[in-house]
């Protein structure tokens, strides 16, 4: 009956929200790795001049939610809502990173599924009519990682090969409406012709400004709670592919598209060991993924850094889609990806509790149109 | 521009959704207190049926959504969405909780003004044609929540006289979209007329199934991160009551209402420490709460049950206005509240670690209509 559900699980906006730009920044380790260049910047200091790990993860938050407004061109006060969370209990990162944006806060916890999450939510209140531009933001950092779900850094722990790193950095997408960007482009002209009142009007200020195409959130595949019964927190690419494998074929059933319908399949940090396990779910689905998946866990990181599994935390395929694939949707190297993070909904308290470790996967649309 | 949002914060639903139903489950002590006969469930086990507080307090949302379901008159099956939270680090008494819904669902975090924001959240994508039904819910648990920000109950710690008392107890609550109630209208019409061939068909099969008046989200005004400085988390009433002061007058700003539009101005957990403060602050903006402000804390305890300040916790607004507010709405008693639970935004990290104690409250528009 609602309009813009299909199937069970799947939303397709009727007006896109448009990505008007983003912003991402990482640790000094990420700044080494494969994709160093493309971020905006890169933090030495592994506090991020804070006075503890979470403050520090509070401001990868603030720089990140800077560049990001920045980027895209508008003002901080324009900002209707602000969502996000991370990893550490009670989402003290993000509480204590994005409260001098002053605008609205939704706190959302998806675990490293937050930045599909973010996206979703932060898409609905644009294209529902209830805001003009949103943000979106997460992050994660690798020590504040450690010490709340393993431990302390300074124990020295052995980490076994299936082990993932968490990724230090965060990153923020600011969505706007059509109607937004329209009025900002008429404003930008309407400069334009006043600056150069002999020469012809044109709006390459307002294009140059947001950069490229116009990148587009089409639609999300929302995801459920899956268990399979995983009780190891070194192996958290294991406990999370089944999630994976649930949303991605609730899309395909949802929307009757394949595997080929997308440049990229985009996971968020299932690692090497996930990634494959994904696979081969898929496989046995009938979906084959060979040709077209991309883990954000297994790019972060060259072999040599190290990282054993790859990279993780809600930090890691945020960077990626912010400081890489947005980028490259811009550009139009890349036209059409799900985007989809997974996050393991476990705590430190429920797993020594003797819990297992359900996982959880939301999947977005994105696409760049000329 | 945004056609749904006036002033800056405050969101007006056209297509209001539907309270269908709701269900609250609360523990032995709340079942002593004042409002004791108005839930739909008491457990006199405090562990409810689990092996750990934690495990209980995941089993109090299961059978909250149980109660909701089965009072709204719905199959689970029919839930297009779930959105919720808890107190807890990585939310998993609600993670736990609603997984066997098995409904795609939104893991959200605003502290104890959780049910704000997940009423906020549902009723946005009921409103906004993403959802026909959708589960909105919320948690606590004294002894989870000692055991989490305060210290282990054995300790015996003594508690200050402006400390609250954190309610065992969970509420959830049904919405539906304006589309889905005609049509299930219509099928027990026509259920009714098949039935009764021979008498004149009537919808009060309809209507008592879902009881009384109509009940609706009318909308809602986001609240900001609102730091005082407030150190004491023996004091969360002086941390949070700056934040409802701020909802509370930004929504009378972009509205135009006064305190005397509503029936009741109703706040989760700001206790009798926090309530006074709030009305002190009102006050100095020109506005008198003194007619009909309603702290779900301060209501929820008798006095003789020494609990200080009052009741606090996601459960204590959540479970006053499923077991209480929305009732006497679908009755007619109530015609009209802003529900505006509030937030403290810490961890036991950040308190540790010397941070201020933020607040945050999002204030949502209830009404009843004949």
């Amino acid at each position: 009956m609602s309009k813009k559900l299909i199937g069970e699980q799947t939303v397709v906006f009727s007006n896109s929200p448009i990505i008007l730009g983003c912003g991402s920044v990482v640790g000094e380790k990420e700044g080494n790795g494969p994709y160093g260049q493309c971020f905006d910047e890169i933090c030495m200091d592994p506090m991020i001049g804070g006075s503890t790990w979470e403050e520090g993860e509070s401001n990868l938050i603030s720089k990140a939610c800077s560049h990001a407004i920045a980027n895209s061109g508008i003002k901080k006060d324009e900002l209707n809502f602000s969502v996000g969370g991370d990893l550490l209990g009670q989402i003290i990162a993000t509480t204590f990173g994005v409260s001098k944006l002053n605008a609205p806060f939704l706190g959302l916890y998806g675990a490293c599924s937050t930045m599909g999450e973010s996206l979703a939510v932060a898409g609905m209140l644009v294209e529902g009519g209830y805001a003009d531009l949103t943000l979106a933001v997460t992050s994660s950092h690798f020590a504040g990682a450690e010490k709340q779900f393993r431990f302390p850094l300074g124990y020295g722990a052995q980490r076994p090969m299936a082990a993932t790193w968490t990724v230090t950095g965060s990153g923020a997408v600011i969505l706007a409406s059509s109607d937004y960007v329209n009025k900002s482009k008429n404003r930008t002209v309407s400069q334009n012709q006043s600056r150069n009142e002999n020469q012809s009007g044109n709006n390459e200020a307002s294009q140059s400004q947001n950069g490229g195409r116009k990148v587009m959130i089409k639609g999300f595949t929302a995801g459920k709670i899956v268990d399979y019964g995983v009780m190891d927190s070194m192996n958290m690419g294991a406990a999370m592919a089944p999630a994976a494998a649930d949303t991605l074929f609730a899309h395909f059933r949802d929307t009757g598209k394949t595997p080929q319908d997308y440049d990229l399949i985009v996971t968020g940090d299932l690692g090497k060991v996930g990634s494959d396990i994904l696979k081969d779910f898929m496989k046995t689905k009938g979906y084959d993924l060979s040709g077209n998946h991309f883990d954000c866990g297994v790019e972060m990181f060259d072999k040599e850094q190290d990282t054993h599994s790859g990279g993780s935390g809600c930090g890691c395929s945020a960077t990626i889609l912010c400081g890489h694939l947005i980028k490259e949707l811009k550009k139009g190297s890349l036209k059409k990806i799900l985007f989809m993070p997974t996050g393991a909904l476990l705590s430190p308290v429920s797993f020594h509790e003797g819990k297992s470790i359900p996982g959880i996967a939301h999947a977005v649309i994105i696409e760049s149109e000329e």
